[in-house]
């Protein structure tokens, strides 16, 4: 019977398979309700006239997935009082008005807000809109979850949030909802990863309003408002045609014909007193005159539409229909000008057909200088504390997505529900989100739908535990999460015996050292997977951590060890229990060192020497494998411009804007020498030197056994303001290595390295203002100065979002967190004054901090940088059961995929789809010549990847995952090789990855008939 | 030849009269597309629930034909700086969301904008309107011109706007356009002869929202909002249900959904931190039972609406229908309230349904007082120049339709357009045009709209005399205007030689003297029709009308000569020519009379004696007919409140509220004794005493030989502000009419009569507060006081709409001027400081004061009034021709009805329809028991009353003129007599006319082809 059964269930799989290789179709931008009528894409687009100036009015509303008001509150359009938006108004009534009238257009971007307002819809509505859709009419345009910020996102949520819509309209719309245009209208500032992230996915151009004044004003004068912005290192597959707005995304002055606007309407009548048309048009085509000479066509794009436009789409088109036919009317009489209702994409198309050799850009658009006065670059450190839950939230989505196919493969049930965490953070990458340049109660919004991903997400994991561990089907105990960045755990700190399950969701093998917090002068012993004693060492928390407003906890201690070689995509369970004290054999008590007055601090393991400065109490020096470098370390505050932002010149600083008060830094330290370290713990496994420099800066400098890095750990705030100063904290690391000069290098998006020269731009003349803010720049991985021969580099990798800089060779810095009194006038109209639990935010983060020769520094910092972001998982179940009775009845050891990838190689992406389809997503995490191995082409081979599963109808798919990369037309651009929208030849199942390029790959998973056999 | 063609013309009249007599029916309110499925009025109500409280919810937008903004801009929704208001978008948005929801309802109200709409609109669009109104989903209420205003219009005005706007919609949409619903929901209190129109023209129910706060709290605790309002003597047919809205006009607290509100909308994603749709609920239907325990049945109205809503419907419908579904699905669990989308139509019906017994209202609601301080009695005098000439506009309109009338018969070319006149002057009666409340800016515009109305009708006036007057084609020379008001004429001062056209049109023979400006120092000679020397007196003018600002003017003095008999709705031309001075046996020179200090001043003619004493210079006595009342006048001033308008005892004067600091007023004479008359003129025809109390106030008392009244004739302004203090000037008579006693008899829109007492109020318990303010009332024609015995009144007449009191026994005073430096905050954001020329105001006006016993009082001031409404009106041909000439080629006297109508007979309307076929309307001029003799009911035959032409096809209409009196079917209510909607049996052409009544018929004109014979 058995044998029978299994034949069976074998013929039930390959019917399944065929029916599977059926619905792995729809991904491919391709409709699922396939209309004859269609007619979307560039051949809807309206016609335009040679040898005339060709007006594209391209109707458009900006809709902040957060801000001001919270995401729902902008949907529904309640609270009024702050901001006058209601999204649902504004979907009906353009649905509505592009009913009226074949030629109107509307593009529509912000997914999060479309989803919600289309499952509310009826069949008749939903019908109406397809139709739209198909007809080009309504245009998705960007397409992505949100209109993420391009600074403070990390690549991979970057690349979520926008497959997040992009599958969600390919879903529904198919071919003819899949965006062609990336319109990035309002971040602060453009990163080349993002421009590379679109081109992967397949755009074909991408706009957007906001560049440094000088910039934009040198690109208008050479006509250079355009051009093929080279993304990668890859070559022509990294171009994308960019366009920068005219007027941000505003519509001309006089011209914003909405209903939140205060502009003249268009009277035709001419009985009317009230008659204006003749005056209007002349007005309006002047004003296209004047754009049309900063661009290099005879055609322009003028955005019609604002922020939270078109609630009331009649006015707009009722007025715009009246613009359109009176000014063309003028044609007869010679005007040159020719206007029509268009989309970015046809006006790319329109580009495209120009033929033109277009400028090349290599480079990204950071920092954004709105004038020479307001560098928007404090934002990106603003809301450090969310900063960080976002960047948590990241990690922990990684694994869920992970879990989550795991358990669909096991046909296992899944009570978590990952869609509640990746619209969450879809919603948390918005321009007004990560970056933390909302109002505070919109934060607490965004943190309290993390927080519900973050519920569900631990429903998954608890359910793949749940899934995974039982041998014989006991159920496991309660899975229990804890809150470890504030070193607090009820199961750790009150239970005798517990085991604690540590997922890592890297596809290579991870040695972590765990922290645990304990309860005061117990000694506990840690047992492996199979059972053998680990070394473990308690240490104090440090004061700063105690003094954490809202750390509910009893632990005055951390248990530490080392959990070895955890399993690609996989998890080890440890097991912990309290031991007789003084058993310090396996569980070492940390020994506090002596002062010597004026004689320095060191602390020492098998690879690294840390020295403290006797007498400042700062780092002085750190040695690696025996070589030293010179390195200061210490926090300092800029005091923040308080200003009234009448002119430029009197711009506070603010959440958007970094304007300190002067250009110099004061130091923290008001005690003297000495007095800031309070504690150096040394023993086996980690060493520690406790700074206290105030009550509200604290600092740990951590090095661990078979480590090559310093952790800083560090804990700052409540900032103090009664001195009705605002301040803006910085780390500062000063290193010997002058030869950096003021050159120094920067990640984008935690991806590519961007070289950064200190008062300098590469593609425009710089006039430096602001000497501290205008030098700047986002980091959300690393940040690092080297000596030009390569000798040195100091590198840092951070834990969040952070704005850093170098101003002077041999210096970089961070800033950690900030606290300010004024607005800076750009719209959030509350100071930046974080006053959480009434007291002022109390911020906890690490920095690693890596001394290095040039040539090893990027193996020793790319995947330590995977490993910051990618922390393991744990969770803990308190158990009355012995070790063995333990391991009798779960596993305590297993991984979801067979071998760990190659060391240059990321598993960005495993996720289930829709459809029942895996998406799994590769990365080569080198640059170019980053490493003189490790940045070499690599091929992965996924033969045999999923244990006891054989890859089904694989097939490589567009970054998005939404179209297939062999159906991927993009437009080409210049002289531009016929074989750029690349259909590489793949192998499958060995995949071939370029340096920092990243395949993404859609298939079915098959069990492996072969093990029953 | 002439012989065949007349009979050719015969057959072709016989075909059009049938045809006319077809054409004739769309003014019986059915639609001239009959549309088998329409389904509109009564019968198109959603059902309501018995057992249930239902509520009506009604969505309706209240746009005011002119306020902050012009018509226009209002329209097109331009300077939203002032106002956010675009009544183009309201229409669009409302005909779209209709079509969204079977369900919903909405009422349109101001045909001012909607034609303005209509008219835009393509075939598509009107027809899906047709299908709206016929299926009773769009329903026009009110359906006038514009809300007018019921305080300061003449109550010819108000019939004028309400037919324009009804009749324009019976041509459009037929039976279901009609209204049936009266709605004033604005203006600011109520008349009882709006009442009465609004029952005559075949309402069903009024609405309004403003009514005294001491009125509606009694309403409200005794339940009785709603009423039946018996508003003439003409009993039951008078009846006119009545309601008083809970909310003024607005929606429940929070319950605004408009895109001009910031009220939260309705959230029922259970999902959403945002839900709030059972509290919303909720607090809904707790409004709905406070409300419900305000009225006397199971049904609530409530006004989902207020100032310019609706620009964007959807908002409303979506929240509203959210509202009603989850209200009503209440029910289910026990909730008494059942929600409907209603109008008011289908509100009064479920009343009516109710068959219940409604007080009895009689009296009328003036004056308003929103607050124990805020009485809205200010705007009946407000910018008195502007209510100046909207009755000068009102009286040119009735001649120049009676002209268009002629023209038409005639078949005469008509180079003026008088629907320019009739929509100026429709718009004028607006609530906030009128009345004097409007800003500054508005107001030019309504007199600008004003002056285009009067520019047309004058070339009516000019195509009338040139198709009237010349006897052998010779065309008439050009036809002049003049502005006599400032005695101002270029004609007559620079010509020897002119013909004045004298146009009378009442329907009855009226003795005028004529006035007109010539140069200084020359002597005339005034020849009547025939040739004939009549009398004339040059008198100079007077000092104050010499300064009036703007006034350009060589003339010193007035002609004056007596144009006796002027035909019944018809013409004399009198011959005027300088002559040799001193030829005084025809042309009076007026005599200066000499001044004896401390001696009285008399002047006196035939029929009566005017003394001024010689002490304080006024008015001491009147002697008439050999009866000498003793009678005191003169012009004070009340200093207006100047507060912060924070609280309702710290409310300004302003330009609705009068508020004067204190409860006296202050006299203007400033000089001592004697020194305030400047001259006396005496002479045959008039005599008149010239006052000058100061550069800003004078006036000239005047008596004509033959007449009974003294025309007091001022000239106000510019009002002195420099001390800071706003002033509203008031001309206060005393008489020794002491028995008065605080009862005192003013007009209700220039027809009806209502008894007022001091200090009390008829139908509600009233606390004096404001002791001035409270106790005034508008005045449109007269104001009177009288002993109870009737031995003796005072009556005075006015030239404009004034507010008016007694404030003790034999005193009236009257206020003609007003100039405040404050707003009184209910929205016009403007003080009423009207500066014309840069310096102030200065209004010319008259005032006639009649001192009579009381039984023949009215026959004294009932056709006085009527005259001094109906002024003749003048016009100018320079000339070289001697009289004979002239004689010879031109008519010098004509009529266009045949004989006068009997003196109780007003010919109220006589106007050409867009059918061709003409209109009238018959007015009973006298009250029940007004005169003995004139009061009772009066007999008009209209048979051959059109010389030269037959009346065809006549029937009686409603006073709308827009559906047949014997198609009306009115609501019937208590216990009244089925017969009430009186199908009165006509014996055409002898129409019998009640007491105050007024009669409407509609009928063709053929002529009368016994003249060819």
């Amino acid at each position: 019977m058995a044998a029978r059964r299994r034949k069976m269930d074998r013929i039930v799989v390959l019917a399944c398979i065929i029916l599977l290789a059926g619905i792995i179709h729809p991904s491919s931008c391709r409709s699922s309700k396939p209309s004859v009528k269609s007619s979307c894409g560039y051949q809807s687009c309206h016609a335009t006239k040679p040898g005339f100036i060709n007006v594209h009015l391209v109707p458009h509303t900006h809709d902040d997935v957060g801000w001001l008001k919270t995401v729902d509150q902008y949907y529904y359009g309640s609270r009024t009082g702050i901001q006058k938006a209601g999204v649902q108004y504004i979907l009906d009534s353009v649905i509505e008005e592009l009913q009226a009238n074949r030629e109107r257009r509307f593009i529509y971007v912000e997914m999060a807000f479309f989803w919600q307002w289309w499952e509310e819809q009826n069949d008749s509505t939903q019908d109406i809109v397809r139709d739209l859709v198909n007809q080009g009419r309504l245009e998705f345009i960007n397409g992505g979850w949100c209109m993420n910020d391009e600074a403070t996102t990390h690549y991979a949520d970057i690349v979520d949030q926008m497959a997040l819509g992009l599958n969600l309209l390919n879903d529904t719309f198919g071919e003819c909802g899949c965006p062609r245009i990336a319109w990035q209208i309002d971040p602060f500032g453009h990163s080349k990863e993002q421009a590379f992230i679109f081109s992967q996915m397949g755009y074909d151009g991408l706009f957007f309003g906001r560049l440094d004044h000088e910039d934009k004003k040198q690109r208008m004068a050479s006509k250079t408002m355009e051009m093929i912005w080279a993304s990668s290192s890859l070559g022509k597959t990294g171009w994308l045609f960019t366009g920068v707005n005219y007027n941000l995304y505003q519509p001309p002055p006089g011209f914003c014909f909405d209903i939140l606007c205060s502009d003249v309407p268009l009277i035709d009548n001419k009985k009317s007193k009230e008659y204006n048309i003749d005056q209007r048009v002349t007005d309006f085509l002047k004003y296209c005159q004047q754009q049309s000479e900063a661009y290099a066509t005879d055609h322009i794009l003028l955005t019609m539409g604002g922020d939270f436009t078109y609630q009331d789409a009649n006015v707009w088109y009722k007025n715009m229909d009246k613009l359109i036919k009176y000014a063309n009317e003028r044609q007869a009489n010679g005007s040159r000008f020719n206007l029509l209702y268009s989309t970015p994409s046809c006006y790319v198309k329109s580009l495209n057909d120009v033929k033109k050799s277009w400028p090349l850009k290599t480079d990204d658009f950071f920092p954004y200088g709105s004038d020479a006065h307001s560098y928007w670059t404090g934002y990106f450190t603003s809301r450090p504390a969310f900063k960080y839950m976002v960047r948590q939230g990241s990690n922990l989505l990684q694994a869920c997505k992970q879990m989550d196919s795991a358990l669909s493969w096991n046909r296992a049930t899944n009570k978590g529900d990952v869609n509640v965490m990746k619209r969450a953070m879809g919603i948390a990458q918005h321009h007004d989100a990560v970056s933390g340049t909302e109002k505070q109660a919109v934060v607490q919004d965004y943190q309290s739908r993390l927080h519900e991903g973050v519920v569900e997400c631990q429903k998954t994991q608890t359910s793949f535990y749940q899934s995974q561990l039982p041998i014989r089907g006991q159920a496991l105990p309660d899975v229990k999460y804890c809150q470890l960045n504030v070193s607090q755990c009820d199961v750790s700190e009150n239970s005798s015996r517990f085991v604690v399950n540590i997922y890592n969701s890297l596809a290579s093998n991870v040695d972590k050292y765990v922290r645990i917090p304990v309860a005061n002068g117990e000694s506990y012993q840690v047992l492996d997977p199979d059972g053998n004693v680990v070394d473990s060492q308690v240490i104090p928390i440090a004061a700063g951590v105690h003094a954490i407003p809202g750390r509910i906890s009893t632990a005055t201690d951390e248990l530490v060890f080392l959990a070895a070689q955890l399993p690609p995509i996989g998890s080890k369970s440890y097991y912990v229990e309290k031991i007789a004290k003084n058993h310090r054999r396996v569980s070492f008590k940390s020994k506090l060192q002596r002062f010597i007055p004026g004689q320095d601090h060191i602390i020492s393991t098998d690879k690294m020497k840390v020295r403290v400065d006797g007498t400042t109490g700062l780092l002085s020096s750190v040695t690696v494998n025996g070589k030293e470098f010179f390195v200061q370390q210490e926090f300092l505050w800029y005091p923040g411009y308080n200003g009234d932002n009448e002119s430029a010149d009197r711009r506070s600083s603010g959440a958007y804007i970094f304007r300190p008060n002067g250009t110099d830094a004061f130091p923290m330290r008001r005690t003297m020498a000495a007095a800031i370290i309070t504690a150096v713990y040394t023993g086996p496994l980690v060493q520690e030197i406790h700074q206290f420099y105030d009550s509200w800066v604290s600092q740990v400098i951590r090095i661990y056994r078979g480590q090559e890095h310093v952790e800083l750990d560090w804990v700052i705030g409540p900032i103090p303001v009664s001195d009705k100063i605002g301040k803006e904290v910085i780390s500062r690391v000063t290193t010997t290595i002058l030869q950096s000069d003021g050159t120094f290098y920067t990640d984008s998006n935690g991806r590519q390295t961007l070289r950064r020269e200190l008062d300098d731009r590469e593609s425009y003349t710089y006039t430096p203002t602001e000497p501290v803010s205008g030098n700047y720049y986002p980091i959300n991985s690393h940040l690092y100065i080297r000596d030009p021969l390569g000798e040195q580099q100091a590198t840092i990798l951070v834990d969040r979002s952070q704005g850093g800089s170098s101003l002077v060779g041999g210096l970089i810095e961070l800033m950690v967190h900030r606290r300010l009194l004024h607005d800076d006038s750009f719209g959030v109209e509350e100071p930046l004054d974080e006053t959480a639990f009434q007291r002022g935010l109390v911020v906890r983060g690490s920095h690693y901090l890596i001394l290095s020769d040039g040539p090893t520094s990027a193996r020793r910092y790319r995947p330590l940088a995977q490993q910051l972001y990618k922390q393991p998982h744990l969770s803990f179940v308190p158990t009355a059961l012995h070790f063995n009775e333990w391991k009798s009845l779960y596993r305590t050891q297993h991984q979801l995929i067979s071998r760990a990838l190659p060391e240059n190689v990321n598993l960005l992406t495993l996720e289930k789809r829709t459809d029942g389809s895996y998406l799994i997503r590769l990365e080569h995490i080198y640059d170019v010549e980053e490493d003189k191995v490790l940045s070499a082409p690599v091929t992965v081979s996924l033969h045999n990847l999923f244990p006891g599963f054989v890859i089904m109808s694989a097939e490589e798919a567009m970054l998005g995952g939404n179209q297939f990369r062999k159906e991927s037309q993009r437009l080409m651009w210049n002289s531009m090789d016929r074989q750029y929208s690349s259909k590489r030849p793949t192998k499958f199942p060995d995949v071939e990855l370029q340096p920092m390029e990243i395949r993404t790959f859609i298939f079915h998973l098959v069990r492996d008939n072969r093990l029953d056999k």
